[in-house]
């Protein structure tokens, strides 16, 4: 059993919108995501999400409102819900879901990211 | 969908060792928790639970080791295994875990907090 730092794991890597692996609770992983820039429009179909904000500040456009999540925020998407996060400036993210879940749901596109990868 | 502030919802309550539920997602619940001085020994046989110090410092009692926590640090106590928290200095947590979860497990105690307390 050993301790995880949000801020060492941060430190581990710079690539965007590829969320790692620190945790692992009950079928449900913990990730970290570093977030710049707008990502796709995407849901999943059997997975509420949560983002909580640990530096820096995002957005998340829905089909009718958008809502922005600064540092200590968070929100959880419910399942089926699209959605697409966006960040003006660098913005690191704890995200909470079941495990297996990708990044983009169903949408193909360039920014899907491999799945259950540790750091 | 509203977005929540951990810091908001700290500045809601002020007792120990009584888990407010802010947030629920695929059966699991987040919880905020204040924490000062020694709680029992304890574990849950189904369930593992995420502890992540949001403001101060917490320790956890194992049988055979004490991890400390910081701010931005967190700790997965995988189920059955029996655990003491403690902290000397009140302490701000978040809590994941599934819903339904006792806060002392199956030990009865007077700090058997009341279960599925939102704020």
């Amino acid at each position: 059993m050993e301790k995880i730092s949000l801020g060492g794991k941060l430190s581990l890597f710079s690539e965007h919108w590829s969320p790692k692996v620190i945790a692992e609770l009950n079928g449900h992983q913990v990730k970290l995501v570093k977030l710049q820039g707008e990502f796709v429009w995407h849901d999943h179909q059997d997975a509420d999400e949560m983002f909580l904000v640990i530096e820096g500040k995002m957005f998340i456009e829905f089909e009718d409102e958008t809502i922005e999540l600064n540092s200590g925020e968070m929100l959880v998407v419910p399942r089926g819900v699209k959605h697409r996060p966006y960040a003006p400036e660098e913005c690191a993210v704890m995200l909470v879901e079941p495990r297996g879940v990708v990044n983009t749901g169903d949408t193909e596109s360039e920014l899907t990211a491999v799945n259950d990868s540790w750091i």
